[in-house]
C-alpha cells in the first residue's frame, strides 16, 4: 500500500493522454493511478459543434472510457472534483471520499470567458460538453417546430446568432450552414426565412489566422448565407437576442457563445496564481512553487518564444498529456524530467462537410483536401486513445 | 364558363378521396372541381402518433397533393377557408378571391374537443396536424435534452401524461413505449426517470371495444411502463402538468391531449345545426335543408342502426368520399344519387411497432398479425390515393 499515488483528474485530452501513456508503460507494482472523470465518457471537443449543429450524432463524439481504461492498471472513479487541496495533498470530491494523491495531474475542463458581457451566462449557450450540445440542438430545432405553429404569422425570421468567430464559432457556422437547408426542408421553413449571424469583436475572423485562408472562409460562408458583424462587439445578451455595439438588436432565441474560455475556477480556489483561470506552468508542467501539481490542457499557460501565450487547443493538451506520462514514469523510476516543448503541426478549421482551412506545416490548404486532413486528424486522436479498434468504431463514413 | 362548379374543401380523407373519385371518371367539360387545402400536402391523420413520438419521419405521414391531382381535371387552391356562405354559394379564403359554388364538399379538419377541462387548449399539445405532431415530437426531445442540464440535479422525473386512452391515445402510448427507451439512451437518462401516465375519464381504456383486446393491450402497455389513470378526469391542465379528480397532480412539461375531436367550427358560423360542431348529414350526406352542401369526414354525424353516432374514422371518412363522387357524378349527368351506407370493415389499434389489437370482421387479432393488418391498411389508402407508384414511395420498410 505504500505505492506511489498519481491521482488524474478530467478525462480529457491532457489528462487522458498522461492515462494512456502511463497504462502503455508502468508496471503493477509501480504507483496506484486512479483517473477521476465527472461522465463514464471522454467527449471529443474539437468535435462538439458538430453534433450542436446536428450533422453528427453525438455518439460519434465520445469515446467510453471503458474502451480507452485498462481497469488493471488505472481505477476509475465517476465523480465531480470540488477541492484541490494543495497543503494537504488531496482532492475532495462531491460524492465519494477525499483522495491523497503523490502526484496530481490536474486536466479539468476550461469554463466559458464572457468578458464580462452583461446576460450572456444566463442567456446564452455554450459549446462545452456533451450534455450541453445535446441541449442546443434539441433548442434549435425545437425553434424550427414552432415557427409554423405560431399563432401569429409575422415575417419574423428564425435567427441563430453565434457569438465569436475563432475557430469553434467558424466550425460550428459552418456546420450550421449544412444543416439549415435540410431543418428548412423539414419544417416547411423557406430557407430566407432563417437568419444565421456570426458576431465577433476583433477586426477579423479567426483572429491571428493567415489572412488568405481568412478570406476565403468568409466568402465561403458569406455565400451560403451567414451574415458577419465583425469589429463589434455584444453589450449585452437578454432572451430576446442581443444588442451589438453601436445600437443594432437582434432577435434571436438561440444564442450560442464560444468566445474563448478561462480557466477552471478550483486553481484559483487552490490558491495557485493564474491569469484569467490559466497557470503558465513550469517547463514540466506544473504549477508555479508545486513539485507534486501538473497541469495540462486548458487550464495551463505556456509561452512561445516571442513571450505570447499559445491558445488552448487538443493538439497542445495531447502533447503535454504525452510528455508528462513520460515524465511521471521518470520521476517514479528515479530518473530526470524532460522539459516540455509544444511543436505546432498544424491548425485546420472546418467549414462544414465539404469544406476547411489550414496551414500544414509551412503549406496553405482549402477545400477539400483540408477536408480531408480535419477528417484524418479525429481518426487520428482515436487510434491514439485506443487503437486500430477504436479508430473503426468511430470512424464517420 | 357555365360548367358547374364543384368546390371541395380540405385534402383530409373525405375530400381528397372525393376529387381522386371525380378526376377518375369526370370528363373534361363536364365540371369545374376545385380543391381548398391550407397545406400543398394530405396529411395521413392515422398515423399522425408516430411523427409525434418520434418513431417515424414526418415525411411518411404526409402525401404532396401533386403525386395525387391530376390539374387537368382539379384546381388547387392552397389556401385556407374562413367562412362558409351557403346563402350566396361561396366560399371565403384568407388570402384569395371568394369562390362561387354549385356544390360544395365541406370536409375540413376537426378541432379538439377539450370537454371545457380548464387549461387544455392553451397548456396541451394536440395530435391535429402536421405541424404540431412535429412540434411535439421537438418539444419532448427537448425535454429530453434539458434533463441532464438542469442546474440542480433533482429526483423529479420527466414525465409525459397523454390524455384519452381512445384509439389516437392508446396508440399514441404504445410508438411512446418504444421509443422511451432510445431517447434514454441517446441523452443518457435512467429509463426509470422517465414516466409516461395515461388518464382517461372512462371507466376503461378504449371505450366500446371488445374486452378481451383492451385487457390485451393494458397487459402489454404496463408491462411497458405505461401508469394508467382510468376512470380519473383531468380537472385542470397547467404549464406545470395535470390536476387529476381526486386530487393527484402530476407535474409535467408534455400533456398532449387526444380524448376527441369536434366539428369544425365554420359549420356553426354558417348557421347549419350541428351537435358538437358535427353535422347529422342525410342519407346523401348533405346538410339539413341544402341540396348543395355535402359534408364528409370528422364534421359530419351518422348514426348506425341503434341510432348510436359512429366514431369519426378515416375508414368512415373514405367511404363517405368514394361514394360521394358517384352521387356527384349521377346528379351531373341527370342520374339518380344513391343513400350511403357505412361498411365497418374492422378496427385496428397499433401498439407500438411490434404489437397491436383488432377485430377484422369478427375475428379478434393480436400482436403481430394484428401489427401487419394495421401496417397494410397504410399501404392500402397510398394505394387508393396515387396508385401502385405512390404506394411503394411510402412503404415503410
Amino acid at each position: 500500500m505504500g505505492l506511489p499515488k498519481i491521482v488524474v483528474l478530467g478525462a480529457g485530452y491532457g489528462g487522458l493522454m498522461t492515462v494512456v501513456g502511463l497504462q502503455k508503460q508502468l508496471n503493477m507494482a509501480e504507483a496506484e493511478v486512479t483517473l477521476v472523470n465527472q461522465n463514464p465518457y471522454h467527449y471529443v471537443t474539437t468535435k462538439l459543434h458538430e453534433p450542436a449543429a446536428g450533422t453528427l450524432d453525438s455518439e460519434h463524439a465520445r469515446v467510453s472510457l471503458d474502451d480507452v481504461i485498462n481497469r488493471d492498471k488505472v481505477k476509475f472513479i465517476q465523480d465531480r472534483v470540488t477541492k484541490l487541496d494543495v497543503e494537504n495533498k488531496q482532492v475532495h470530491l462531491e460524492e465519494g471520499e477525499p483522495l491523497s494523491y503523490d502526484y496530481v495531474v490536474f486536466g479539468l475542463g476550461s469554463a466559458p470567458e464572457t468578458f464580462g458581457i452583461k446576460g450572456l451566462l444566463e442567456n446564452a449557450y455554450f459549446i462545452r460538453n456533451l450534455d450541453g450540445v445535446r441541449l442546443i440542438r434539441e433548442h434549435m430545432e425545437h425553434l424550427f417546430a414552432q415557427y409554423n405553429n405560431r399563432e401569429e404569422k409575422s415575417d419574423e425570421p428564425l435567427t441563430i446568432v453565434v457569438g465569436g468567430a475563432g475557430f469553434t464559432g467558424i466550425e460550428y457556422v459552418g456546420e450550421l450552414v449544412d444543416r439549415i437547408p435540410h431543418l428548412c426542408k423539414q419544417f416547411d421553413i423557406p430557407r430566407d426565412k432563417v437568419r444565421l449571424v456570426n458576431v465577433e469583436a476583433a477586426p477579423t475572423v479567426l483572429p491571428g489566422f493567415d489572412k488568405e485562408l481568412v478570406d476565403y472562409a468568409v466568402q465561403y460562408l458569406e455565400e451560403r448565407g451567414v451574415e458577419f458583424r465583425i469589429n463589434t462587439p455584444i453589450e449585452e445578451c437578454t432572451s430576446e437576442g442581443v444588442v451589438l455595439k453601436g445600437g443594432e438588436k437582434i432577435q434571436s432565441s438561440l444564442v450560442v457563445w464560444t468566445g474563448g474560455v478561462r480557466g477552471n475556477a478550483l486553481l484559483e480556489e487552490a490558491g495557485i496564481e493564474t491569469m484569467r483561470g490559466r497557470v503558465k506552468v513550469d517547463e514540466y508542467l506544473r504549477a508555479p512553487g508545486y513539485e507534486d501539481v501538473f497541469i495540462v490542457g486548458d487550464s495551463s499557460l505556456i509561452f512561445n518564444e516571442e513571450e505570447r501565450p499559445y491558445p488552448p487547443t487538443a493538439q497542445m493538451a495531447t502533447q503535454q498529456g504525452q510528455h508528462l506520462a513520460k515524465n511521471l514514469l521518470a520521476l517514479l523510476r528515479g530518473g530526470e524530467m524532460k522539459p516540455f516543448r509544444f511543436e505546432l503541426k498544424g491548425t485546420l478549421a472546418s467549414l462544414g462537410r465539404g469544406a476547411a482551412i489550414g496551414i500544414v506545416g509551412k503549406k496553405k490548404l482549402f477545400g477539400k483536401p483540408a477536408s480531408f486532413l480535419k477528417r484524418a486528424n479525429d481518426w487520428r486522436w482515436f487510434f491514439q486513445l485506443g487503437g486500430i479498434g477504436l479508430m473503426m468504431k468511430k470512424m464517420k463514413l
